[in-house]
């Protein structure tokens, strides 16, 4: 299922990055779910290329068209397909690709699995700009979770060593989570927002780029979503997250940093919270066994640096079977994980949608 | 399918600590492969609790009794299904946990599940004795990789603060995998097994555990397994290592150490190698837009410590709803992390010869 | 998936007729469920080989121990696997037909599918006797469906030229499908069953076999399982009803009858029934768009005559690639619809409960 | 997976009859292929509306405008999207459908299942509309059969009760189902062609439908295609074909004719015919134990007359819960079978594909 994912909600993405268009097809979504044109447009907006300096001139206006599974704003059950039209793709510069590979794209494994029938322009179906109909599906799911209260924001924790603040369970709650979204850039800490902007900036005059991590984290799921063993909430999620493209690590609560610990510090103990039962640190970051806790489920995503750098670089020549030269020329991302944030929240929703119908079935939408 | 996994190889795992046994299903095995079961023991030996400070002192003899699937020793393609009987279970020990979860266990996520149904004596089906039919379908797996040369291997690469040398290319090949495979703890420096050896005894004296890393590598998968996004090579082993109990991070090659590098650090330039296609470096960690690409897939898994320590610890009562402490006892592995080396290694295989059945077929074994 | 089935439940059938065991693991049960093993082994024994004419002579006593998922009697939640010990089997008498395969049976496409490495004793993983297991998962979906008072029974419609009656609306209901299970033979009308008997017996005498077909029901489903297009409620039944061996055709309603109506015979008029939503008629079988109507779903399943007969037979030699003969000695079932009718059952149950789980979800058994 | 069907081959079905288009993506579809536009627009008109006495007069152009997945002619591998406009869709008839359903159509258990949030229009998601991606993807199917020499064709068995001749190993070739393609009628025996045609005009005539068979066959499919139990052709093939709307039953080889044969009668007698291993007589349709055995795939499908017919039926108010009428206007295929013959085809090219695909890897295409 290259581009079909889940188990009971299935997103089906389709389109090359200079095709006609990019779309997705979400099938079993609950029906009686009414379309927020305004909510999913910001959601596609904070995703879209911007006048930031992290972002790649290429803009797009990233309209999604209906095509089918929505009659007068509500989600009738039926298959919901978009269309989002590429109305800026210039294919020319990408035809050296086909033959000497950029490093760090997929162009070298798309042409051995393809056998060079690949469409190599702007990536084709590699290419982020398949992210904006995840987005698209993402802000569909959160509207349907909202009817639960579940809410889902994320941040950008890291870029190069430069730290924005974490979510700490003292800090974070549904406003953060509010202010997050309409934030220029997902950074809580002004100092941060400020050196971050600094160092991309820098980055770009470079012509070079640089990674980044985006902390994410979903509100009141309740607890017992999920399955031990191959079901578990993080394997459905780092399956989703390992999808985007540039992800390189996932990790959950305390993630690596459990290698460090004890025991001792690692466990979470259990209290009585007004008649709630939580934990007071949130190590375990949202799931034990596979299975949701109740309290928020936490995680991180590592995005490597946009592999587009104004620098030759070496390569091969798949034709000639000898070493190669290969230059980037064009704009591009100098810090693909500033709008990888949206990207994110989009993966949990879709996952936790999925979820939460295996354990309350179609029916809770009646 | 919370315990079944696998597209086309479909692994199927059952079982409760201290039911009659646990066991497994794995459909879609290809046919006329030799069940060389001096290797598989040996397998089953590297994940089996030992004498060794960082084991438990439960000792089973892990036997494999196959019921289905094998005839004369060679794998009949119809499903292999084997069980390994529980033969040291004491499971009195268990029955406060039912109402009085203990800090980072299932207790309480299998409580709100399974409204109290689940079997809670020694983790039942969340245990991690789960793992050993997982280390027997990846000794299978291997055994049908061996033929087409694709080799597995691992190492500890970190406990609490000590650290064993990375798998860098330099030293990565075929002969490190088959040593660490018959070494005692699965360690590449000395000073580090030593290192190592004293932080766990340590830990173990004070009643406590402590958190590691595992570092697996993949050689000589060919180029154009996989495909993009929801199918990604990535997508597929995180999902999996996931679902081994404890892990809380996963990441390829670089991983987490992209988000401080750039561009022009991060790219793994391509060039030729006696007729090959390779990286010089690789930050990549053998996948490219979700396809491997010839270099050995590298990835590491993070273990937290063992929630089982001996320490009196805050939690809550199930049935008073109200706060409570819970005092484990008897003895446990202080360091799980070195017993989930070939149960890394066992997920890389089970993953990988799905995606090769994906690539060539079943007919490629005929 | 060769041997696993189901969206939600899955269940994955294992075994050879002549190894030591057949079982079945069943994955994402409901938890909480009694495990009335009196009722079990009473669908067990409507299965197994009896004294009738109709059966095979071989005996076994099919009794399923239980490895996993039940705790004191109750379903546990975790996977269920049982298996059924093969007491019965001598296999010295199926070595020819792996070279000379049996016409009608699967020795010739085990050969080809499995390269020679098949376990062609009894069949192997082909034979018949891999319904035991169905029919254990079966009678555990019962006991769920039941409490929503689902109830589902069959009969035996016709062998050969000989017809019982058939479920029409005016006769069927729970009390027929109640007595049904109780009969010696599953037949509604005591001169077909005379009939029926007689022909069979004469068919024995003659060493030959005959076809039949089997009626189920499902009555008090509710409306609104299933989806329409590729998760229709028939699509769903009948994939795993042509997973049964022997069986050629299914139909749901007036089935292959519709060919020959008009459009004003063949619809079902609604019409209220003290506030309950109903059709007057039947022939659409419970189900429109892939969909319930709340109607007895009704289905029919054809079964071939057992292929084993007393008759030498022309085949091929796979060795020498030149004609041959081959000859069946022992004694088989002349008529396998009457052993299939508890079958047909197990897969309505099957496929019922995991269309529920989809719609209701896992909370509703908490 | 409500509108999306397949193990490696995905199909992901959307659209609403009188919604802006329907369409189809097809995943994990072999690269390298050619797109014979050609073809592909024969089988499109194949299913298209027509002058004939048996076709709706509703008349679509169903040109399918390509998204994504094509280049320069040829499949890249990505996920291959199409669009066919609705261009003739007239909504208004449609509303007093959403409640007082039509006996025999899907409105009221879209009512239920989707609480009346579908669209009602034109059948809307449920409509035969659908079938027209199907027969798309079908057709790109075939084309990557054909490299193969695997080829796909049907005829119309039977309607009312007129029959044409059946598919007997003596008729059944290659060029009898080149034939039938181009023919008018899909119909073999020309006095069968007449009657029929005089049926269906009669009864059109008279307002009313008239049901029908379709047999189809796949010639030249390898043997050893398909697995036991879950994975069986036959079950692969029914999932697909109870699919499509209005089937109501489906057979394979002699079908519900094995009910009244002996085992000698019905078993197909395997000899050498110049070197390749076939059976005299084709009653097992193609499958044994699940798998193919190299002979003719040979299926019939019954089709339910269509349940538009120009009189007054009884039937409910679903809002005042009260008997009601309802009353069908505008013109309506007599016969779906007819058209369903194509769709047939396609359902049998999907399925074969997706398995060998399964038995030979993608790699098969590089």
């Amino acid at each position: 299922m290259g581009s079909t994912y889940g188990k009971i909600l299935n997103i089906s993405i389709f389109g090359e990055s200079h095709g006609p268009a990019v779309g997705v097809t979400i099938d079993n979504f609950p029906c009686g779910i009414e379309v927020d044109m305004d909510f999913i447009m910001q959601e596609m907006s904070r995703r879209a290329p911007s006048d930031a300096p992290s972002s790649t001139s290429r803009r797009e206006k990233d309209i999604p068209q209906i095509v089918s599974g929505v009659k007068n704003g509500v989600t009738t059950g039926a298959p919901i397909t978009i269309l989002i039209e590429n109305t800026n793709a210039k294919s020319g510069d990408y035809s050296p690709f086909a033959t000497t590979p950029r490093p760090g794209h997929a162009d070298f494994t798309a042409n051995v699995r393809y056998s060079g029938h690949h469409d190599p322009n702007g990536g084709g179906h590699f290419s982020g700009r398949l992210t904006a109909p995840i987005v698209f599906a993402g802000a569909l799911c959160k509207l349907a979770l909202k009817r639960d209260n579940i809410k889902i924001g994320a941040h950008l924790l890291q870029v190069g060593d430069m730290f924005d603040d974490q979510f700490t369970q003292s800090i974070l709650n549904e406003s953060l989570l509010d202010e997050l979204r309409t934030k220029n850039a997902p950074i809580i800490n002004p100092l941060a927002e400020t050196a971050i902007d600094k160092l991309v900036r820098d980055t770009a005059a470079k012509g070079d780029s640089i990674g980044g991590v985006v902390e994410c984290a979903v509100l009141n799921a309740p607890a017992g979503l999920g399955s031990p063993i191959f079901d578990a909430v993080e394997s459905r999620l780092s399956s989703f997250l390992f999808s985007i493209p540039a992800v390189r690590g996932v990790e959950f609560g305390a993630g690596f940093g459990v290698a460090f610990m004890s025991g001792s510090e690692n466990n979470d103990e259990f209290y009585m919270d007004e008649g709630k039962i939580r934990t007071k640190t949130n190590n375990h970051g949202g799931a034990l066994g596979g299975i949701t806790t109740g309290m928020p489920i936490l995680f991180r995503t590592a995005f490597k640096p946009t592999p587009s750098i104004f620098k030759t670089q070496n390569t091969v020549d798949l034709v000639q079977r000898c070493d190669a030269t290969v230059t980037i020329n064009g704009r591009h991302d100098p810090c693909i994980a500033f709008r990888a944030v949206p990207v994110c929240e989009a993966a949990a929703a879709i996952v936790l949608l999925d979820l939460y119908l295996e354990a309350y079935g179609y029916e809770k939408f009646r």
